[in-house]
């Protein structure tokens, strides 16, 4: 055991390599170590990395900082999954050249440290193989053969470092491997626009379901507002047994649809569409129409059953089932959820279990679609998400998974180490600006940003948060333009956010809407358009067109004189665009401060030479100082997105 | 894959488990872990550990806390290695009690739960078998029978609870088990007193060397001054070759006696001993003769060699050759150690080089070493100190290893995890108020405190501190004081610090001893006594009869509102021995100031009511204030070491 080094502390790791980090098409992996010897020699360390399917590593050196930390970075650039390790050594060829110049300087003889240099060459080309290194071989022999004075000089020399650079003298490595992994997806992954609505909910005609046909109606509108990913409730058909009405009512009148999480009846289950939307081929038509105006279909995924559901019959196995013959609610006692029954995961039989809910993503994924939302996954164990998500994204790897858990931290982050593509978020409950300040640190700096893709949602069906409730436009443009250029994934329950509904349940006095789309078929003026309409284009345009705004990583929050402005700058990883956001919390007054010009980070030095322009307003500032001044008024915009320009 | 529980978060875990957390018998091991299920199901979890020879698991339930992490703790009773590892899972059992109150609460009809809760405690009974458990199919037979009022009332009651709690429905268990080791060792290895001398400076007559003889002679006065180690530098002959004289001058006079980390000449190398100093069979008396007063010897481990050591010519593959036909000196460029040439650990013949070395230490282990203080452990591979150090404890299981590695952190900490049993930390240059309170935090508030034991010396042969060169004896008596009570271990190169040795090299105007007695012969008198060796007397006693200042991991530094006053506070682990030091930095002048109790520390509700008496001075106080007054005066003690009792 010869090898000296030692490696640990290694960054990106996730739960000792167990977990693999996430990454899209052109992103860094920046890797930190801390490396180590015995003695006083000198080090040599690489990061290699490389896809999977390679043979071949690729090779990079790390930069070494104060007190053994060690850093180097590559840059993935195809989709799949890359594997990265560090190997670490003395490298005797560098300490001598290190040790030589040091006692050259200190006046010391250097006959022998030259006979010691040129073996070590000898050694380093047998190392590479001789003919690749050719020169290591000639530089040796000048060594032995020049004269004193000049044999010296070409040690000095700066042909000789580079060769040493270029060739390390590699012998008894340490290795880190942990099977460290990056799984690489497309762009989408982690920069999405997505738009919520209920297919039931787009028929032109009060009275009437609407249908995939309605919902194809719809998508040059959603198209025009700029919207990437349009995600529906489930298409399945509702099952009757139980059935809810009206505000969450335990009894539903003959007319009422149900609310589509209630998946199941006589009519067919989770492979099965809902009559009254189409058919699957409709929904098969929809997928491509929508594909053919840049905007992919969000599939619901919810594993739980009506009373009424098939599988009920065909795998009473898969339930649990009381004493008196009932299957047990879905409940987290007192409360219950009458509608609707859970699977059983713990069955015995839980092998085909397992296996035929595969089957149906696998089924939905081979009808085209390429996104899951995943209601409450939270309720079912992780394992089992770790294994499925795996199995399909193998076959289909541009597949995505949206984890809807709105619960506690480290049950969110299982879910995303496990494989989860992006997550909801507290997003919805954080409103001041120490809360943002310390979410979004949080998520961008943390070891949460190497799996934890945020989504972040001002509002779904499920929670009208009290920040909106009974707000007017100002608030509601004001949390939509937030999420949006916070983070690079958002959403919006989008209809029912566009014409501002806000009228909380006043019976239950929880964030939830009044006369919930959950229970109910609404109708929509859609050839209607208002001030969010265009927010949503315009802010949808301004995030296509400035990369910078394609990330959550990159945040940087700057100071202000003014509690209730928020600042905050994006760069692009390129550094050539850069987007600086200021943000009023009040939503009835102006407010006006003076925001620092981040002079480090927008490598500024010397004076300040700014133009800035607002890509809402599209008025255009030259700053010349330190600070400057600001105004923000709700009425107009609550928001500045200044793309920022040097002069 | 039924399991449905996450256990990750795991702390104590070192590295993953590749390195083990060291305890000494009777010290806690504090556990905790973040455990989560999906679902809202009532989870159970387990601390099972055990000595590894043992064969039954003994098992403790964890105490959970807020966002899902939980603690346990176990205490280790024996020496040798223990396990732990950690099983978690969702109790039916548990979770069916927690639902019926709930339930129950709420009005619900109960008949059916009441089915439910007797087949969960009739399957129960069969998980732990059933004449273990044959209260649980009594329960379930009265849920079953009774009326229904009296059987909701038996699941309400006591006995049930005390039941569920016994006996937990453990099914689909999730296993922590990462190989996760506790060394046990000796109570010496966390509390000791070391006290370092030159057996060659111990005679009694100036002009000769002083021997093991002379050695065993001041004995009682080191038993008097209440130290428990005996700390000599190597034993072995003195190399010839190139030996150094005075102040590291590279020529020694004919009489010089050398370096004793020379190691090495014709007399004999690493199994030998210096024939001025005496016999093996005088060293092996000495051992012997020392226990008889609970002192123990340790040996100084330099695995370098003199030009003339015997290996030299038995093993030249064992060292780096130069073209010149010289071996390399040991170096960090352009310094040379010209005494000494190193061993290569990088030799091809790297198997047998740690067999020999090996053989060396276990020569000295049968010969009755049961401490080894080790120089330079960081020029040598790390992973040949885990190797022998595991091999060493595995035959002679009390041998303890001191790390004299002052050198990076990292590194420092890597030989700690490796085995070493005690380090030398960065005390010796640790000055001020904030330096001391930062460091100790780290070093018992972090990881760090798992495997890295501190041993505190304020000066070595090798270091006179700035603040102690021309210092005066009252800082000599505070940088004695601070580290006899912040830290259980410490050490003290004893005789040149008990007589106020403070004089640096001029020449070199570094932190070194002039006329070192690293080069020469010393006389003392040893039967002089002064300030400090009533200090050294007075400390170890009161460090013996008092258990708070026998660890180094209970520190809680205080308040004061005087910059100059450092506030500690240390409790024995049963509360029920408080120390509470208070230290002056100003070594020249009085300094007072007022200082807090910490009421929650030392569980005061309400009025301070205290005694303290100083175990210095003998001075009693009483404080009746939740801020007290103290005057500290250097030129008496520079430091208060109170022992606190609650009126």
């Amino acid at each position: 055991m010869q090898n000296r080094t030692i490696i640990e502390n290694v960054t990106p790791e996730i739960d000792g390599g167990k977990y693999y980090i996430k990454r899209v098409i052109g992103e860094k992996v920046d890797v930190t170590a801390d490396i180590f010897s015995d003695g006083h020699d000198a080090l040599r360390t690489s990061l290699l990395y490389k896809l999977d399917t390679d043979k071949v590593w690729q090779e990079v050196a790390f930069k070494e900082h104060p007190n053994d930390v060690w850093t180097a970075s590559f840059t993935v650039e195809k989709q799949g999954f890359y594997v990265y390790k560090i190997e670490a050594w003395v490298d005797h060829l560098l300490n001598w050249l290190k040790g030589f110049r040091k006692k050259h300087a200190d006046g010391q003889d250097m006959r022998v440290e030259l006979q010691i240099g040129s073996s070590f060459l000898r050694k380093t080309a047998e190392i590479h193989g001789k003919s690749k290194a050719k020169q290591l071989t000639q530089l040796a022999k000048s060594l032995e053969t020049e004269a004193y004075e000049s044999a010296v000089q070409l040690v000095l020399g700066a042909d000789l470092a580079q060769l040493v650079e270029q060739f390390p003298m590699k012998q008894f490595e340490t290795t880190y491997d942990k099977n460290l992994r990056v799984r690489v997806g497309r762009e989408l992954e982690l920069f999405s626009a997505w738009y919520e609505l209920f297919p039931r909910s787009t028929s032109p005609e009060s009275g009437r379901s609407g249908t995939f046909k309605d919902v194809e109606r719809l998508l040059p509108r959603i198209q025009e507002m700029g919207f990437d990913v349009l995600y529906m409730p489930p298409i399945h058909p509702i099952g009757k047994l139980n059935r809810k009405g009206k505000n969450n009512s335990t009894t539903a009148e003959a007319d009422e649809p149900g609310s589509p999480w209630a998946i199941g009846s006589e009519v067919g289950g989770h492979k099965a569409v809902e009559p009254t939307l189409g058919t699957l081929k409709d929904y098969k038509h929809l997928i491509v129409e929508a594909k053919k105006l840049d905007i992919e279909i969000a599939f619901d995924l919810a594993f739980q059953c009506a009373p009424d559901h098939p599988y009920i019959k065909e795998h009473p196995e898969w339930f649990l089932w009381r004493p008196d013959g009932t299957i047990a609610y879905a409940e987290n006692p007192p409360k219950k959820y009458q509608d609707i029954v859970p699977i059983n995961f713990e069955t015995e039989d839980w092998r085909y279990l397992w296996d035929e809910l595969l089957s149906v993503v696998q089924f939905w994924c081979e009808a085209g679609v390429t996104i899951f939302r995943v209601d409450n996954p939270h309720t079912k164990p992780f394992r089992f998400w770790d294994w499925l998500i795996a199995e399909i994204q193998r076959d289909f790897p541009d597949t995505m998974f949206l984890a809807e858990a709105f619960t506690r931290p480290k049950i969110m982050a299982a879910l995303a180490k496990g494989g989860y593509t992006q997550s909801y978020t507290y997003y919805t409950w954080r409103n001041t600006r120490r809360e943002l300040e310390e979410y979004l640190t949080e998520l961008s700096q943390t070891e949460s940003r190497e799996y934890f893709r945020p989504n972040f949602w001002p509002n779904t069906p499920d929670i009208l948060a009290y920040e909106l409730m009974g707000a007017g436009s100002n608030m509601f443009a004001l949390r939509y333009l937030m999420a949006a250029t916070l983070s690079s994934n958002y959403g919006v329950y989008g209809a029912s956010y566009e014409f501002l509904e806000n009228t909380g349940n006043p019976v239950t006095g929880k964030e939830e809407y009044y006369d919930s789309e959950k229970y109910i078929i609404r109708n929509y003026d859609w050839n209607a358009r208002n001030r969010l309409t265009d927010l949503y284009t315009r802010v949808n345009r301004i995030r296509k067109e400035n990369k910078a705004l394609q990330t959550t990583w990159n945040i940087h929050f700057t100071r202000t004189d003014n509690e209730q402005l928020m600042s905050y700058v994006k760069l692009s990883e390129d550094e050539t665009n850069v987007i600086w956001c200021i943000a009023s919390f009040d939503v009835h007054n102006k407010q006006a401060g003076w925001i620092e010009v981040p002079k480090k980070l927008l490598g500024i030095e010397g004076r300040v030479n700014l133009k800035v322009t607002d890509l809402l307003s599209n008025e255009t500032y030259f700053w010349f100082n330190d600070w400057n001044f600001v105004e923000l008024n709700p009425a107009k915009y609550p928001i500045h997105i200044f793309k920022v320009e040097k002069n």
